[in-house]
């Protein structure tokens, strides 16, 4: 592991590819990976190997770039036909998150402004590169905005992952807990597991021990018995789409809604304006249902006989009403929210 | 795996031994272990061989029956102390099920009244056996007594194991499932997996599946989002103490009392008399705290990065307050209860 981290996706000028690190190792192997293809990117955001609303975003935006630097096509038009095809191969790929597409989108639009190949290639990885510059300054606003929310001594429950590792760098939800930290806040963060991937403990306990934040895993069913106990001062999470009316975030994260409102704790949410929806309503999105394996068997272990059905949905949408406020790039929005439907934003 | 199921724990007439079901080895081997020492019984109930408050009560009353048989001891006052010696080992394995304490101190209360070591032996095994054969009498009247809660057609949520694994037949929570399904009532069982030892995926869908009642398993933190989408009709758990004013269950049954209060849905208990405890309060129990490697490792995998903190509480409590009902052996209590705390009974 490299004493200066680098970042969760990152674009490699010199060769013209795309290097990620592969989430599915940690904890136990670090490993960055170099992809040279559209169809390892599909791959990895697949398997998840890349996963977190805004880090897809950026994979999205590399990915196309990716497609238009790889192609040999001399043509304008040709290269535009191939590299809409590979866009929308990439923006499939995953349905939940709005910010895939979002960043597949972002790319497209500037090359097809381009007057031929060459300049459409240029401004295609220039674009890409600005969303990952964009995206840390994003998370560092998100994060500064979100001090005023963290009181000194808090104990933040958090869920899945929404930190360094679902962006480029700092994090949304975890990106507050480091600027608080870092504000000379003392901060705990108790993280849940996040069954069926375990991305809490793999992910956000790895990345905040490693920066000396203090952290401690409970499984997810142990949140609400904590809460009754005193021992959480409010829960913290990102988001994978924000519609007009519910925040859609891993499978988990609307029990810990309803548990924090029945013992009157605080229930926040950090996500860039990009997870933003508003044109959507909580039934107009698609929630991605994911494979068996990945509740049926752990490590070596089969843990669910053959005859017994599964259902592992891999978000869950929360009501606006259950959310005490929205810490952004732009500020803080607390309820009643005006950012959609027609109404003000 | 025999075609006719054998008891969950049962003593062995014929060799003066205990013989039960491995159940940490469920869903992927089906293995009866033959007990001969106090000391292999202890790992087992510390090991999870044998789990579940009836079972565990019945544990207890043929772990002190094996400490007789197996005593060579020929004076009446030596064979005591050796007794209780033995009873107190058994008891102090897990501290939160009240049944476990119960189960020793009926078989131990009987050997007390024996003149000599002989009958001291022979009455032990016989409490032994008809406290086994009580639990399966006590569960099919908790099942039956239960029938009118369930309506046809009902989804039940349930948590953990409180089917035929946790007793010695039938079951209590599961118990009321299959007298319900006997009687003819269509049944769908939710069951969750009950991390950290998947409980619920292991051995509840094991147990379902293999009579045929539709068993589908869901990971914990999908529990509250089914409830929301309508998919959920009552939830349905057993336990392991009923104080004056809680329900001690599996970690992670109160997240379900609180999100079915949220969702207007039914939540009942399902318990034998023996694990009733009117004498204490909540904060008189002590909840068992165990070990980091179950929720750190799981199948050759490590989840949590070493510098991590773990917390690993096997209960929770649920007050009384958010209980629907409790189907009893001697009938379904409904609030307000009053079972304990100097009201009548």
């Amino acid at each position: 592991m490299p004493e200066v981290p680098e970042p969760t996706i990152s674009w490699d000028q010199e060769s013209g590819t795309i290097r990620f690190i592969d989430q599915t190792l940690l904890p136990e192997r670090y490993k960055v990976v170099t992809c040279r293809t559209v169809k390892r990117l599909i791959r990895a955001i697949s398997r998840l190997e890349v996963r977190g609303a805004p880090a897809l975003g950026v994979a999205g935006g590399m990915g196309v770039a990716l497609a238009a630097v790889k192609s040999r096509t001399t043509g304008r038009d040709a290269l535009l036909r191939e590299v809409e095809k590979a866009a929308g191969d990439i923006a499939a790929t995953r349905p939940t998150a709005v910010n895939l597409s979002w960043g597949v989108n972002r790319v497209l639009t500037r090359i097809r402004e381009a007057a031929d190949p060459g300049e459409a290639r240029r401004i295609a990885v220039e674009e890409a590169v600005a969303m990952a510059e964009e995206d840390q300054a994003t998370c560092m606003r998100i994060g500064d905005n979100g001090i005023e929310l963290i009181p000194d001594g808090a104990a933040i429950l958090t869920h899945c992952n929404a930190g360094a590792l679902a962006c480029t760098e700092w994090g949304t939800a975890l990106g507050v807990v480091r600027s608080a930290a870092r504000a000379g806040r003392r901060v705990q963060v108790i993280a849940c597991e996040t069954r069926p991937l375990f991305q809490g403990s793999r992910l956000t306990a790895w990345e905040l021990s490693r920066d000396g934040i203090d952290v401690t895993v409970i499984p997810d069913g142990s949140a609400a018995f904590l809460m009754r106990k005193g021992g959480i001062s409010l829960v913290l999470v990102g988001a994978d789409r924000i519609t007009r009316d519910a925040v859609f975030n891993k499978i988990g994260t609307y029990m810990h809604a309803v548990c924090a409102r029945h013992h009157g704790i605080p229930f926040y949410v950090a996500a860039p304006r990009s997870s933003f929806d508003p044109g959507l309503s909580e039934e107009g999105v698609t929630i991605e249902e994911r494979g068996r394996s990945e509740v049926s068997r752990c490590g070596g272990r089969t843990l669910v006989p053959d005859d017994a059905g599964v259902w592992n949905p891999a978000f869950d949408a929360t009501p606006l009403s259950l959310v005490s406020a929205i810490i952004t790039e732009e500020g803080v929005l607390r309820p009643p929210y005006r950012f959609g439907g027609g109404k003000p934003t």
